[in-house]
């Protein structure tokens, strides 16, 4: 047999490895001389690349090449600081180092036996996190790849607790009427999970909102009471902590009550927001989680952790466990009840060693460090805030309490319509000159709004006030 | 304002990357050296490591050397020739590159506007393995992390299409008595499926197979009849290339026509024995395949790229945008309709750009490198098989036609029980020696039997040889 083929020989390896980490270090360090939005329109670099995949192997040389000279300018940038769009995030030096090294262990936490140290730096780690969180120690975090699998888990063993286990034999028929509660504002994550769960979008019941997009809790009484009259079964309660329109912050502790009260589960949608909790000041927006069943918060989203990592945490990890176990025997392993096998709390079997670069991030910040970064965009969202509010013909759109602003120009005379049509045509403008990308949200449902998110740790006093800047010249008469 | 925390200097994520880099490359040349299985014991690394996180900042070249002292050695390694446990897998020079540079780039993949470059690359590259595959052009591909995601949404789709788009409002009830089918030898996660998407257990008919693990069609047919008769309404069947326990191929032809004329969704799980595929020798694995409304094949299984990466093909990609698509309107982007957005066709909102490492491993191998490697790993795993067929105390346990040999050691006179307490400590005894690692499954459920899975690119013929030696030894008398 002539030489059999292999992976790339380690001298090539090296050789791009560090091509890669010059490339990485000046990319990053050169950031803000791209635009934030990629100036690309569909389909321009699908028809540059080559629509079959080469017979013979290329030269990693080209491939670079071609990633440098084609994907990265094609790439909307998230590391760049003039990034305010949705919300904002980083992946940070110690998050990429972290990654990489991910990929070269290449383990795969499904069983402790095939990845001890994944395992337990898994549970170390969110344990970690839950300490900096203010979170009992009753809860047990588990790590998925977004804060949509993370609810989708917690909702399917809220089913599994509420049919007293039946739903795994029996499916949802072993719940009369079941129904899910969320405000108008909660994500649509929420509603992908109702769809998914098999429980259908008429499950999920919405609850109004008060004036500052709070969950209005007496509604939310009612229409259990008015549920169970009509023989619904009440599953699970979800209430969001920083929603996605408006960073608004549901009354946790008075759905706690509805929910001990009534017996319902209770999740928390923490997925942006419970990051502020950090910060001692910040810790009032997980007031009443401690009561939660679960919880879901992502590094990846307000923690400097690089896409992806979404934890969730449950207070009964054995409920978990009896949602989504299965073990067939070429999955039984000596350890098995010794050890936690990851594969046993989720949907996926196969488990990248995501706890890596959370463990790495949060010891190269440290836990002060950390909550001095998060405060540093709270309080620069806040002097933008101040700035829209200071300026006659800018509306502040909802309170802003966290790393987002929500704000538009209205100038007089204006319908609704036309404010749309004209805030628009400035968050075009910005975005087509590169130096910052925003978004827009519908604030209730209906009134247009730029989001001006600060989550990127490049980001400076100086970036928003160019953005502020950019936006004043685009709006001035 | 003080100088605002931001993150690791540019220079010193220059000094580590370089670090990683060569530390990467020794780490990958000397890999034979470490223990495939880590001989840690559960808790033991956790003991070793800070129980809270650190208050300030750590150096990174103190993390670092934590990870190789403490974390690497609790690691068992999936990068090791003599991972022959489960199905083995490689994360490649090139895979390896790739994951570094996504992290680095930190792309979120929801809407096309937001990573048009991950938006394109994954539609692209999906399309070079569809074709390396021989698929069909109507297959359009969708990445998520595992398959037991991807059979999930296929699944998930096929309950949508059934209820003619009802369940999306209504859930399961909009249903009656729904079944999904597959065979005995299945894969675990069919199961998972089944009680997440809220159908239940008692939803999933498995269908016995003959006597070499492949589904019996005939008995599928007989069973759909039955439960039709029953006021059952067919959901849709799974088909297998390459069961987890056996790597048994169902005989898909036969199950398209059963499909076809009985209108049921027809989803193939190809995660690991799909890859056979790239080489025209064993494209005849695919045989039928093309009839199928849904495909996944894992490239992180067979195809060199690091974990994770499952590829989901759909023929009606609509249909899967009407299961899952939710468009709220802070992800309402101007070019909606125009590109397609990620986020539309899966549970997860937030997109790592995995793409991009399946990209650079198929440029970097070409589809002819590809295939050579993959054909390479069934010969080395027929010879094994012929090793054991000619030594008479050794059973093989299946037929072994992909990567994996199923085999075990049956001296005269044990009986079944005691045969498998053999078997197990053989295993154990190979597994402390840290050259090889193995596992184990039962075969038809019942017989136990050691798999011997070749997967890694740095497997050569004396790697098995090795291993054969040492099993040899153990079992001589």
């Amino acid at each position: 047999m002539a030489t059999p083929p292999g992976d790339m020989p380690i001298g090539e390896l090296r050789r791009y490895a560090h091509e890669i980490a010059d490339w990485i270090a000046d990319f990053l360090d050169h950031i803000e001389e791209r635009p934030v939005l990629s100036p690309t329109r569909p389909g321009e670099l699908t028809a540059r690349l080559s629509p079959s995949p080469p017979k013979h192997g290329e030269d990693m040389g080209q491939i670079l090449a071609d990633f440098y000279d084609q994907i990265v300018p094609a790439s909307t940038q998230w590391n760049h600081p003039g990034f305010h769009a949705l919300f904002a995030n980083t992946a940070s030096g110690p998050g990429i180092l972290g990654e990489t090294l991910t990929a070269a262990l290449n383990a795969n936490a499904m069983m402790w036996r095939t990845a001890p140290a994944a395992t337990e730096v898994e549970d170390l780690t969110l344990d970690w996190l839950r300490q900096m969180l203010g979170l009992p120690k009753e809860f047990r975090g588990h790590i998925n790849d977004t804060a949509s699998v993370g609810t989708l888990v917690a909702l399917a063993a809220a089913r599994h607790r509420c049919s007293g286990g039946a739903v795994r034999e029996q499916g949802v028929r072993a719940i009369a009427k079941p129904v899910i509660y969320c405000s108008v504002e909660a994500h649509s994550s929420i509603d992908k999970a109702a769809i998914l769960l098999g429980l259908g979008n008429e499950s999920l019941h919405k609850i109004p909102t008060d004036g500052a997009f709070r969950m209005d809790v007496e509604a939310l009484g009612a229409r259990i009471a008015d549920d169970r009259a009509q023989g619904c079964t009440p599953v699970a309660v979800v209430a969001v902590v920083g929603t996605t329109s408006t960073t608004a912050v549901d009354p946790v502790t008075a759905i706690a009550d509805v929910c001990e009260r009534e017996g319902i589960f209770l999740h928390v949608d923490a997925a942006y927001g419970g990051a502020m909790a950090v910060h001692p000041d910040f810790r009032w927006v997980l007031d009443g989680c401690h009561r939660a069943d679960s919880f879901v918060v992502n590094p990846h989203k307000w923690l400097f952790v690089p896409m992806d990592c979404s934890c969730l945490y449950v207070k009964d990890v054995e409920l978990l466990r009896q949602s989504f176990s299965l073990v067939p025997p070429y999955l039984m392993s000596p350890e098995h009840g010794e050890a936690r096998d990851l594969m046993d709390y989720g949907p996926a079997l196969g488990r990248r060693f995501r706890a890596l670069k959370l463990w790495m991030v949060l010891r190269y910040f440290g836990s002060e460090g950390v909550a001095e970064r998060v405060a540093h965009h709270v309080r620069l969202a806040g002097e933008f805030r101040d700035w829209v509010e200071a300026e006659k013909e800018w509306k502040l759109m909802a309170p802003a309490s966290m790393g987002l602003v929500l704000c538009r120009h209205e100038p007089a005379g204006m319908d609704e319509v036309e404010i749309a049509a004209h805030n628009a045509r400035i968050m075009e403008a910005v975005n087509a000159n590169g130096r910052s990308f925003l978004s827009h949200t519908l604030v209730g449902g209906e009134r247009y709004a730029l989001r001006v998110a600060v989550g990127n740790l490049r980001t400076q006093r100086r970036h928003l006030e160019n953005l502020w800047s950019e936006l004043k010249e685009l709006t001035s008469t």
